[in-house]
């Protein structure tokens, strides 16, 4: 499975160097998570009621070539690993139009409870658990 | 009681146009804010635990002059009502060093429970409540 | 004109209490204004370009109902003042399917140069103000 | 040279997990290299002025335990490489008190112009990249 998120780029997003900072592609990766999620079938709003918790605990970004004030961006995301701990999801920003990515990046999560604790995800969510298997892209 | 606080400006909070982006000064007022309720004598971690919450209703904010990134602020905060179920606080900025501000404002909070439920704040702390009380600035 | 945005709520938005932080309420009404001043027939990118920026000297809130991550919001935005020197627009946001807003605002706008400096904006761009003063909405 | 900022975690900068948002981080970072430069011996303001910027081209983070709002951090900042084109910084950030780090880092940098194109950093500026150099921890 492969999804596409749509971002037109805000003014706050900008910096004075013209261009928007770098800290805001995690949270366009974030908004291309939020999207991948509910086309695995489920919000992750309801995955956190369910106790399901996917905190980031690595991050990474290469940023290739500027973005700009309304530009429109095509965040692609796959998820490359799924296991009973950790999930690990990879991006690619295009501008529209362009075939060249200007950002990529990669973000690996751990799988913990309500309490930030390590869970069992195979055996307390099966199907939860199987349908991001079944998501992977390799 | 009066309370102030510093902020060095942050590059992220700069915009395209070259100064701070109007969006941040709430968030100012509310590192000037933490720092007032410390003043008072409980930390806002503390009151959230207790289950006293003060969300925001009201934010008025008056852009004077523009801030710049490496700028040395002064955020001074006032208490000007505190009522069993509502807060209002009074903001001015100024740049390290001047007399005139360079933005002020105001915000008013509702004092609700974990559940975002109206409570008898007075009743059910009056040691916290008096304490804000007593914290006002005519 | 009456120009309406779709915002979703993203996670890095929220806060936590649980709620989205009310400092994201300003950055949604740029994200309209955005959408509306292309509506008018210019971006503000090119605004930008030809010198003439429109920085925020006012931003009032009423927050009266709180967002949540994954909300689907639509925020309305109406042009109220157009003049030589200033702009004010008025905003309400409603959750979707739902009547009542949970957020309304307005900014108003100083009119300068690339410098900050006023200028006389009926005379140097007559075609963009007029396009301005027919979308006002009264 | 190895220089630390303190950082005192904002409301804002919590998500409805709990804790503080990812994007937050490299912010942080961010903050701590404004400071190191300041202790080099010239500004960021300074070095954007005289047409030197050094725009993100790579970004990592480890978060290795969360962090929360009123939280005390310090940001410790290393460069470890700088040449004509590059600048690379290590960080640790610590919460007060504690041994281990609660988030790991890097950045990497170009050094380019005011248009965003490369420049000869050391022919240009022999001064700055000597105190660049001499600031290199090993």
């Amino acid at each position: 499975m492969n999804s596409q998120s749509i971002i037109n780029v805000r003014y706050v997003e900008t910096d004075q160097m013209g261009i928007v900072h770098h800290s805001n592609y995690p949270v366009w990766y974030e908004v291309a998570r939020t999207e991948f999620i509910k086309k695995v079938g489920i919000t992750y709003t309801d995955m956190e009621k369910l106790g399901l918790t996917v905190p980031l605990i690595e991050l990474q970004c290469r940023y290739l070539s500027p973005a700009f004030y309304e530009d429109e961006l095509i965040v692609e995301v796959n998820l490359v690993t799924a296991t009973n701990v950790k999930l690990e999801f990879r991006y690619k920003i295009y501008r529209k139009g362009e075939e060249k990515p200007i950002n990529t990046g990669m973000t690996m999560h751990a799988i913990v409870d309500h309490n930030m604790k390590p869970m069992n995800f195979k055996k307390q969510f099966p199907d939860i658990y199987n349908s991001f298997i079944n998501a992977i892209e390799l």
